[in-house]
Formats: C-alpha cells, sequence, structure tokens
C-alpha cells in the first residue's frame, strides 16, 4: 500500500478509524512537514477529552499504576487512549516501556490505544510531537486520553504539564538523588499517589506528602474563589487497591475544573505553553534548512571566537526568512 | 555594596579574582539582560580550560565521585571549577548535590571552585546560562571545569554534550525504569564509569558495558583515522579505588583529542548547539515581552481552536520584532 497523503487521513481519524488514527501518530511523532496541514486540522477538531499526565521518578511504579488505572476507566465504558514516553536508546532501539503495557488484559480491546513514543533527538522537540499525538486521540474520540512520562528533565516535565490533569507518583524508600528529583515535580501535582503501599514506610510518605501540602494550603489561603485540595491516594497495584481511589481522584478533578470555570484557565496556560514549544520547533527546523548558508559563516564567526553564540543568534534571527504561508485558515 | 555593572567585573574574572567570577557566574545563571554583553566578552576569552561533562542516572554515585575525582585532579596542581545543577524545589529550596560537594575535603582551596545551579523555571534555558557559566570559568583561568547533570531528560543530556570529554558514570544493581533511562545516555560516553564496584553485580555491569561497545567499535571499523576506544573505569568511591584511573582516562581524551584534530570537530559541534540555544532563548525573551500584545490575540484564535498552536507561531515569528543589536563587536 501506498503513502497516504496525511489530509486524506483526517477524516478516518475523526471518525476513530484506528488505521488512519495510527498513522497520524506516527507522524506526529516524527514532526513531518507533510503532516502539518492535516494536524493543523486535528487540533481544530480536539477539545473533548479529558487529558491526564502522570509522571513519577523512576522506580515510582508509574507504569504498573497506568496499566491498571488504564483497565479501570476502561471498565467503566470510557473509551482511553494512552501516550507513552520512553526514554530509549539508538543501541536497543528498545521501547521497554510501552511493550510493558501492551502485554496486559487490555491487548485486542478496540476501546483501548496505547502508543509509545521515543524521546526525540538530539535537538528536541519532545513537547510539540507529543501534544500534536494527544490532538489526534482526543479528535479520535478517545474520552480519556493518559500521557505518562518519567518526571525527570524540562521537556518531560512539560509534556505533563501541558494536561488538565496532573498526577504525580511517588514511593517510598528511594534513594536520596531520587528524592532530590521528586522534589522538582510534587508541586505540579493536582493528584498526589504514593505507589506501592504494601511497602514499609508509605505511611511516612503520605504523611510527609500530607504535611507539605498543608503547608501549601495556608499560603493559598489568602486567594479567593473554590480550592482544590490537592488529595494523596494510596495505592498498591499488585494488590490492586487504591486504582479506584484514583479513578475517582481524577474525575473529581476533572468535574472541579469544568464547575469552577478554571479549565478556561487551564487551557489558556496550556496553549501558551504550545505556542513557545511550536516557535522553539519552527525555529529549529529554520537552523537546519539554512546550515549551509548563513549558519556556517555565524559557526565560523563563534570558532574563531570573533562572536558569542548569543550574539551570532541574534544575528541569525534577524536574517530568517521563515517562508510563511500565515498557517491555514480554519 | 552597589550592584556593579557587569562589564566591570570582566577584568577581575579574567584577572581570577574570585569575587568577580562569583558575580557573574550568577549573572549567567539569571540569563540577566544586563550581563550580555559581559558574558559576550567573557566568551571571547575563553577556550584554554578542559571541559568535563559528568552524567549519570539517580542512583550512580555520582556526586560522590565528582567530589573525588576533583580531588585528585587538584592534586595534580590544576585549578578545577565545578558547575553541578541539581533539581531543586520551590518548595525546599534545597540543593542538596552542591551542599554535599562542599562539605569535601576541598573547602577554602581557592584552586577548587564549585557552583550549583538551579535547573531552570518553567520555560527551559538551562543550557545557555550552564554553558556561559562554565566560559566564566574557562575565562578565569580554570585549567579544568567539571559540568556535573543528572543523566535524564533533554536539557540536561544537551549540556553534558556540550563539554570535550564526556563521562557517563552507571552503577550496578539498579531498577528497570532507570536501566532504560540509562540507554539513553550511554551513546554519549568517551569514558564509562562503573561505580560502587565494592557492590556485588559489578562484574556483569562491566561486562556488559564492554560488549555493547565492541558492538559499536565494529560497527565504527569501517571509517578512518585514529579511533577512540571509548575506556570502561571501574571505581568504589568509598575506598578511593579507581580514581586515579578515571583521571588518566579523561586527560587521556584530551590528549587525543588534541592530536587527532577531533578536538576541532568537536568544538564546531558544541557551538553549533549552543547558536541554536541561544537562539531559542532569544526567542522565550520575546514571547514574554510581546505577551501583552500579539500573543494574546494569538492566544484567542488558538482557544477558540480557529487556529493551531504551530501555525500560530509561524505567525508570531513572522512579526517578531527582534530589536536587533546585532551584538557586540569584538
Amino acid at each position: 500500500m501506498g503513502y497516504i497523503p496525511s489530509r486524506d487521513l483526517v477524516g478516518g481519524a475523526l471518525r476513530g478509524e484506528l488505521r488512519a488514527v495510527s498513522r497520524l501518530l506516527t507522524r506526529a511523532e516524527n514532526g513531518s512537514a507533510e503532516a502539518r496541514p492535516a494536524l493543523d486540522e486535528i487540533f481544530q477538531h480536539a477539545g473533548r477529552a479529558h487529558i491526564v499526565g502522570i509522571t513519577g521518578v523512576p522506580g515510582s511504579g508509574k507504569s504498573t499504576l497506568v496499566a491498571k488505572l488504564a483497565a479501570l476507566i476502561r471498565a467503566s465504558g470510557r473509551r482511553i487512549g494512552i501516550v507513552a514516553i520512553d526514554p530509549s536508546s539508538p543501541f536497543s532501539g528498545g521501547s521497554i516501556l510501552g511493550d510493558r503495557i501492551r502485554m496486559g488484559d487490555l491487548a485486542g480491546d478496540p476501546g483501548v490505544y496505547v502508543r509509545s513514543m521515543a524521546t526525540r533527538g538530539a535537538m528536541g522537540g519532545l513537547a510539540s510531537g507529543t501534544l500534536e499525538a494527544v490532538d489526534v486521540l482526543d479528535a479520535a474520540g478517545f474520552d480519556v486520553v493518559i500521557v505518562e512520562t518519567v518526571g525527570v528533565g524540562q521537556d518531560e516535565v512539560d509534556v505533563v504539564r501541558a494536561t488538565h490533569t496532573t498526577v504525580v507518583v511517588s514511593a517510598p524508600g528511594l534513594g536520596d538523588d531520587i528524592q532530590a528529583i521528586k522534589a522538582g515535580i510534587l508541586e505540579i501535582a493536582d493528584v498526589h499517589v504514593v505507589s506501592k503501599c504494601d511497602k514499609p514506610d508509605a505511611n511516612r510518605s503520605i504523611a510527609d506528602l500530607k504535611s507539605m501540602l498543608a503547608l501549601g494550603l495556608s499560603m493559598a489561603a489568602l486567594s479567593e474563589g473554590e480550592r482544590w485540595v490537592v488529595p494523596v491516594v494510596a495505592t498498591a497495584s499488585v494488590r490492586d487497591e487504591g486504582i479506584a481511589d484514583l479513578v475517582a481522584a481524577i474525575d473529581r478533578h476533572r468535574d472541579f475544573l469544568a464547575r469552577s470555570g478554571e479549565i478556561a484557565e487551564r487551557r489558556r496556560r496550556i496553549n501558551e505553553r504550545r505556542l513557545l514549544r511550536a516557535g522553539e520547533e519552527i525555529l529549529r527546523d529554520e537552523f537546519v534548512r539554512q546550515r549551509d548558508a548563513k549558519v556556517l559563516a555565524l559557526l565560523h564567526d563563534i570558532d574563531a571566537r570573533r562572536t558569542s553564540p548569543h550574539s551570532a543568534a541574534r544575528q541569525l534571527l534577524a536574517h530568517l526568512n521563515l517562508h510563511m504561508s500565515e498557517g491555514e485558515p480554519a
């Protein structure tokens, strides 16, 4: 079968046809220029799904939890899409996380769609492609779309923040280095999970989180309106404990966003991030396109330390010809 | 004491005065616009130091190793600067890594300078500031500058790749999630370290790495010129074992870069990355500056799903007025 132009896949994707969905996801992941107008059109049809970000430090048991969570959401009759971002290697070519999830009870159910995405190449660009993949699943009619990332690194955290409900998974008894990293993502949580609560130390982890949250609340008490009190959910995936509580917490947060009107502010913030990330991506593409001309001359000046990278970048930006098509009208 | 203009600090920094160095490091870290011409000037005087990047997954014992390594390099009579990137939290305000290093035997020695830098805020920008901090230490006359980051996340890996000699630290017996992350950074190593070699499983970790490297070598054997054979160094920081081997491996790599002429290619690649990152940083600054005008109108269109983030970004870039000063002439 030949290459199907991306524009021709949009109709099928909007009707929820998984072959069209799958092809568009691949093109979103690759940042394909040919797919640009199709992904722009998809964006205009997205906006119905509840987007849930799930992140946690290595060792937090996040992948198992996501599989259990997906099964329970599915059991409530909703269709669920999952985008999992894997640290992958040019050596192994592997996609460990994705395979692990796929092997669960959910295989073969068309109401569950899992896509593992590799982290992008050397020049970055994780966020744009991932969020366009979420758009595709959203526009294809999945009711809930989960984005799972490792909770370390700017790009990974960026992706998870660009969701409606951010779940941060912790586990008892991890090492110092992990705890330090964990501290950096705790404040982005709408819902906290302490996983592996069959382990010792779980009660202390829960208590620590709650006291941290109480501190944050007392500082926030000065501002007005309905407050979201960040819940701490204890789970033990091996025993299927706490998963229903987590689904309930996620659904309550969705209802809170809608009832309080907070969803509008959340969407605005997400769009602002996406606008900036898209700008950066366009800039990277232009750098590559202009490599042979202006870029090489500037690199020569930097090599000779006649100019700094920063002032060279200003010169380059001033000379960019962005070949603007001004986007596609709706 | 009042605020000293950054330009007035350059002379002192170039003479190695630590107070001037310290102030410029803070301004590089903050991305201060006022410091821009000073940092551009600093860049033009940098280029003598051997820049060593050290990265490793959480739990690899990287921080302890860096402290031991720094002590031994210092003992060889060289002055050493360290820039450590910490995952830090708005809650804790903490800087765990930095404090741990500072507490070592090196405190009080003016030939060792350690700066802990926070990871940047929500909008990214880690790489530029960090590498400008390295420029400052380089121009101030430190012979070796070590950049230490956690080996996860695009930004963190980017920083370590922008060095002359990249050291990747592994440790035996970490969990699955960690191993998956580790796979993503193994291929950037000029020198491998297997730390904690007093632990069981160490021999297997070393053997695994070596067979992976042997695979890479046989693929590379088709190309010409002197080859760098990536060494695997076994260390046990608690027993001070292997640290001298690591210093020797790092120095051999420096000599290889100089002798083979590979250093020129390495510098060119680093400069290309820095050029791109600086461009992205300028773009971010412009987005913030134009928030009240063009950006708000575009966000409104995205909110209404009349336009996608990507096509809005193209429109915004086309309308950017970069207020170009064309950089500072040398």
